[in-house]
């Protein structure tokens, strides 16, 4: 029930911004599958040295947007990202509601930003949410 | 003795950039007003159409910096800061001790970010860094 809730704000995110109708014909799995896993084997092809280009960066941003929006569903508490990322692909990610911070991500080498399996993904954006709940539920006033 | 703290911080890290001893020569508050300190004509002649250039997002990190090094100094809770800042000089500051956001600050006209003073520069960062002191007591658990 909570990972559908992640992956369902996730998909509609990521089509919200299909504005020329790219993915229409395309299963949400197989979106989030193109955007999100690679394999071992697709992760030795990423060049390190290679700066990160927009379009991972707005990806990855997505995912952090989709646990905020998730959150926001399931307490009914407004949250926000901020996120910032070098060229070189390191960063850091929060996730805020009111003054606590539900979600802090660190990033070392976010051109390689991936899930290995699409259930993977689920399984962790699933952590994510219950996880971020959990800290709002102790710190929240 | 707060106010001091977040300026003496300010400086410090200022001068830790200065790595060609350009300011060597320099009184602190002459350096502080050059970087932070526009009155209402200089402010008149900023271009609000421009890109923000790196060196002023750089000047205002600076500033939550120093606020987090003041609280870390004050409190012995490490802190840290995550900024991000569109080119159109849109963005975000936050300065996160733990799980609690002690500073939040919003930019949307991040070209023009100074202060009218000098005074009010160190009244201004008195005043973040005495509630960013208030919300950690607040929140800590």
């Amino acid at each position: 029930m909570m990972e559908n809730l992640f992956i369902d704000t996730l998909i509609s995110q990521v089509r919200a911004l299909d504005q020329f109708g790219t993915w229409a014909n395309k299963a949400d799995e197989d979106i989030l599958k193109e955007k999100y896993v690679k394999s071992k084997e697709d992760l030795k092809n990423i060049p390190v040295i290679a700066d990160i280009d927009e379009m991972q960066i707005q990806d990855i941003r997505l995912i952090y947007q989709a646990i905020a929006l998730a959150f926001e569903k399931k307490t009914g508490i407004m949250c926000s990202v901020v996120m910032e990322m070098s060229h070189e692909g390191f960063g850091r990610a929060v996730v805020i509601a009111e003054k606590i911070v539900i979600v802090n991500k660190f990033f070392k080498d976010a051109h390689r930003y991936s899930f290995r399996t699409y259930e993977k993904l689920c399984e962790e954006g699933d952590k994510m949410l219950a996880d971020a709940i959990k800290i709002y539920e102790e710190y929240k006033k």
